[in-house]
């Protein structure tokens, strides 16, 4: 709660803000962070990408920037109420909400999604923060690791092996309601696909290597990279990410370290730089003789545009990219079954995880 | 594992079948069900629909239907060898280990998820029961429900109120592992999308209204209508089924209750006859004035394919397709958040509700 009352004294500045310039007989006016890739930058503090000094301005000179400073004060004028009423929303619902607004109603979902977005870079605060939920699914947990939930229902101690079916814990939408109460862990396994997570689970091994195991289903959830970068920073456990072997994956990958260029404002809050790459690797393909599909000509199209994204600007991935290109193949984790079910939990990370420093 | 065994019973008959034909110098040959929307039938005893008498001889007189039942063979050697050691595999990595299997390794995932389909058709018997996972992401429940879950760590005891955060209950891939321990629960609530899962969550619906609420998360997975089954024939408590006011979530209504033809040898399984569609009707978006969007040419075509589906062949879904295609219009459940966030659990669902008699 101290993080909300916060916020929202954030917001309602902005309010303030523009109240002075209308009493001084000014034309309000809004000057915000331009979100592009020519305006992201490297970080040396945090090492993550952050939003450059580039700024645009909303003003009411303008009938699009009149009607954007209506709905900003609308909006904020909705999130102070339901703060108030300790209720909290999600992005869809706030986009019908507007309905009954007159001239602020939004005429798509887009735009109420972007102003949310404004806000938060304008107050430098989480629209979890706002209470504004997203539709997103968040990420399951199995491990040695004991939390405290606070939920509108009260606290709740949950162990993430003990108390706990094989489906794991569910994180909630605002990690920040969780505690980390204590830990047996040596470190965190991101893991990309539902199969993989599962054969872990049942393979034990959580148990075997003290490890905390984390599903990302797919593109991770907010929540879920908020859940990694807290488990890094405040419990100092080691992250690894564990994906196919393809360029979506390898973008999974950089959002869980080094955030993403369309929510630069959060990779602080967001993004858990030393998060290591586990596999697959195009050059696994090699070593392991994988099982593996052509590449498209849209994998091939992605592989390049890497080649050109700062965040994959090392040896490494140059090699490893090129390598891709060259084979014309991508595998998937599970590929790994070929060689039995306990295969990658036997030999493929036993190995990967040593090499890498991780397991000693 | 008396299912399990009993399984593994039942499939390696179906070997011994084979081995009796060659024996006998016979060309080894199964006759299997088809699987097509001319051979499924409405059973009246069980309500719902299953597969009629037309069947298909898989003979190895045919180079594919030798190729066929050679697979078979190693696909069940390989159930039997991973039922001894205690594991269980997803469809995915079935795939990858025939890898080795020289002639009859497969050649695409479609063909081994086909012929575990032809197992369970001729077994009786579900993939569960052999161990073979989906990829599928299963449901949450939150609510006055205590299970007890048989997981490979132990017997886990879980309140889906008490002993859970804010996401709620986990249901594992294979809801059989589950017993119902005891409940405070008057009816079930299946709910489409996650906002709307979390509006009720928040407002406090399970607990106002007694309800178990079920998160079907888009079209549900198996494990989740297996559940929904469950609850409704062991609890004998009704089923009700929110979703958006689209053709996509009829068809999600329609899984839920009817089964599927792709899956009709799992509807007795599987299915909840008995299950009510609460809305979003399309009727619904006249009498509350919702917000809307206009139908697309695909939404147009999948209401009038709707139109002549034998699962909706009743008065009401009639009138309001018809409606629907009138209007031009649909809605999302979030829709009504225009009348306020806590519109849909203090006057849209109880009406609802009452109106159907699940609330008296």
């Amino acid at each position: 709660m101290k993080y909300e009352r916060e916020a929202l004294a954030s917001l309602l500045k902005i309010l303030e803000r523009i109240y002075d310039q209308m009493s001084r007989g000014e034309v309000p006016e809004i000057d915000i962070a331009t979100r592009t890739k020519y305006n992201i930058e490297f970080d040396e503090n945090s090492e993550v990408w952050v939003y450059g000094d580039r700024t645009s301005t909303r003003s009411a000179k303008t009938v699009r920037g009149a009607y954007m400073l209506l709905r900003m004060a609308y909006v904020i004028g909705f999130l102070k109420e339901q703060l108030k009423a300790n209720k909290s929303s999600t992005l869809r619902e706030l986009y019908y909400i507007s309905e009954n607004w007159g001239l602020a109603k939004f005429d798509e979902q887009a735009e109420s999604d972007r102003l949310i977005e404004d806000l938060e870079i304008l107050t430098s605060f989480q629209r979890e923060h706002f209470r504004i939920r997203p539709e997103e699914d968040g990420a399951t947990v199995i491990g040695p690791l004991r939390i405290r939930e606070n939920t509108r229902r009260g606290v709740r101690e949950i162990h993430c092996q003990e108390d706990v079916g094989e489906g794991g814990y569910q994180i909630p939408v605002n990690v920040d309601n969780i505690e980390f109460v204590d830990h047996d862990a040596d470190f965190v396994i991101a893991v990309e696909t539902g199969g993989m997570r599962d054969r872990l689970v049942e393979n034990g091994f959580d148990e075997k290597f003290r490890a905390i195991i984390v599903h990302l289903k797919g593109q991770p959830a907010r929540s879920t990279r908020r859940l990694l970068k807290r488990l890094n920073a405040e419990l100092n456990l080691p992250v690894v990410v564990f994906t196919d072997g393809d360029p979506w994956s390898y973008r999974i990958y950089a959002s869980v370290a080094y955030g993403s260029i369309k929510a630069a404002h959060l990779s602080e809050y967001l993004a858990t730089p030393s998060a290591k790459f586990v596999g697959i690797r195009p050059s696994d393909i090699v070593k392991y003789d994988l099982p593996s599909d052509k590449l498209t000509d849209k994998d091939i199209q992605a592989l390049k545009a890497i080649l050109t994204d700062p965040r994959f600007d090392t040896e490494f991935w140059k090699n490893e990219i090129n390598l891709q290109l060259e084979l014309g193949k991508k595998s998937e984790q599970q590929a790994l079954a070929k060689y039995g079910l306990d295969y990658v939990t036997d030999v493929y990370l036993p190995e990967r995880l040593t090499e890498l420093g991780v397991l000693k």
